[in-house]
């Protein structure tokens, strides 16, 4: 059996049954959050928790066409982030272990790592170490480190909750339809669909006020698409959620109606896209909202927490269940 | 330029560099230890020290040839736990980013995550997270994190201390010069020579018994080589190494002996070995040499610290200069 079958989600399953069998399950239980969260936590003397997160970036398949080395560089910093965002952590440090192919220019070495160190300050996380390696892909493995007294994870969800996203999606799933499959949009709707890939950013301050808000039951980073990430939010917290209002851009409804494309499916099927979604205690709405705008962020109110496990989108009064597809690395 | 000119240390000063020029070294003066060290740490608020590391294995690069899947992963696992080791931090915990070919098998993966595992717990650091995605060579981005309250610098060494390692060199030079260059050893000495680069472990126990002794003055990883290692710790503590005698071990003797090989060559320009290097304080030769023999370990005498800055070999009763080279990637 190939990689290319098991796929990023079946790799990283077989990974935690082989740490589980040979032992490593015994320091898990230490473990603040389960090996399937957004990032590993463990506590701390002082109660607080220490988080870590890695995660890579590879040009040849994180770095859509036409993206800047500059632009590849902060999105390396980024995509660790919006996991510590999601969880409600601020970072303390950041490092990356560097794969560079010999023939690689010295410039855009230059232009990658001013994109990790702008990423890297904007968000507060130092870079303080790394390492640099040949490779015959550029890589960017990046580690982030983090201290938190308020940790939110995927599980926490109870029925009666409320979904909500902090942004709309979609933009992603058009800008790929633009630079892999050649669709047509005018400028500037072109520009800005193209904007959310090359330049995407993390949730990062409104995350940790929804944490520090105490109000917030559950909370995923987006990246693996909003239909991938509504059903495993759900399955965390072991309910279902219904989903009344999707959160569709403005420029995704557009890029749809001119290729006579499903907004619902831009908006569903898309990833990389680093918005959070949480669930917000019954009756803590108008107080998560005050919440999020005053860090200059927003909240979208898109379901219901349900005690039935199901993941649906009401539609014309219809419930259609909402499958588990999204952005998957390998397959 | 490409970096294939810079070389792995000069694409590290080109980094360093574009961190200070962008305002990142505004953080660095919070860091406990310099870039230049084998970690990052940061001083915590209860005096402690967080000490982070990150270290890639490519397979290409970092992988002598018939070594096993299970080896690998263990070598990803040691050659950050070396740095800590080096420092006298004791690892938290372990974090993985895994890049794997598409049609790469999941047997293969299977045993390298078992290697990780097995060498993880071996230094009483469990696998606490990780991410998978598709790289054309097989990586593992390690990171390393653990705290310590008696961190060894690389600078720290005065005139009078004395120059020690923790063990013999030149194994790992034969052993390139068997798998790389066809050269010719009788079993056993193949065995045990190649067994130097396809099972290398970091001196984790001996590393923080060193540093808690207090005995110590600066410390340094060799796994750039000995002859860098040497030139690299007395630069970092302004001083000179006068060395009288070079600790190399017999394998490595007999292979010199065999193939017509300068045996100091095999021990100065080996690298790929995880033994450390220090400088111990004068008059506390024996009371170190007994904190590591306490811990199963050991600890060779091989010259002394003088305030002159010269890294130099004595031999027949004339100063040979040994020369900064040593294993560099992308070189």
């Amino acid at each position: 059996m190939k990689v290319s079958q098991l796929g990023e989600r079946g790799v990283i399953d077989l990974i935690w049954s082989i740490i589980r069998e040979e032992g490593g399950a015994q320091r898990l239980k230490d473990m603040a959050l389960p090996p399937s969260d957004d990032a590993s936590a463990v506590r701390l003397e002082d109660g607080r928790h220490l988080i870590l997160k890695t995660d890579m970036f590879n040009r040849r398949t994180d770095a859509p066409k036409g993206m800047r080395h500059h632009q590849m560089g902060m999105k390396a910093v980024t995509i660790n982030i919006s996991d510590l965002a999601a969880k409600g952590v601020r970072p303390f440090a950041f490092l990356f272990s560097l794969g560079l192919p010999r023939n690689y220019k010295q410039s855009n070495v230059r232009s990658l790592v001013a994109g990790i160190n702008a990423a890297a300050l904007e968000y507060g996380a130092p870079v303080l170490g790394g390492d640099v390696g040949e490779a015959r892909d550029l890589i960017v493995a990046g580690f982030a480190v983090g201290f938190s007294s308020n940790l939110v994870k995927r599980s926490g969800a109870s029925p009666g909750d409320i979904v909500a996203v902090t942004g709309p999606f979609g933009d992603t799933a058009a800008a790929h339809k633009i630079l892999l499959k050649g669709m047509k949009a005018p400028q500037p709707l072109r520009k800005t669909l193209c904007r959310s890939v090359y330049e995407p950013r993390a949730r990062l301050e409104l995350g940790i006020a929804l944490a520090e808000s105490g109000l917030v039951t559950s909370s995923m980073d987006s990246s693996d698409g909003l239909a991938f990430t509504l059903n495993e939010l759900a399955r965390s917290s072991d309910v279902g959620f219904v989903i009344d209002s999707l959160p569709i851009s403005k420029p995704a409804r557009d890029f749809a109606s001119l290729n006579e494309l499903s907004p619902e499916d831009l908006a569903l099927f898309g990833g990389e896209e680093y918005e959070i979604v949480v669930t917000v205690k019954k009756g803590a709405w108008e107080r998560a909202l005050g919440a999020a705008r005053c860090v200059g962020g927003d909240l979208i109110r898109i379901g219901g927490v349900v005690s039935e496990k199901k993941v649906v989108l009401i539609k014309d009064s219809k419930e259609t269940p909402i499958p588990s597809r999204g952005w998957e690395h390998l397959k």
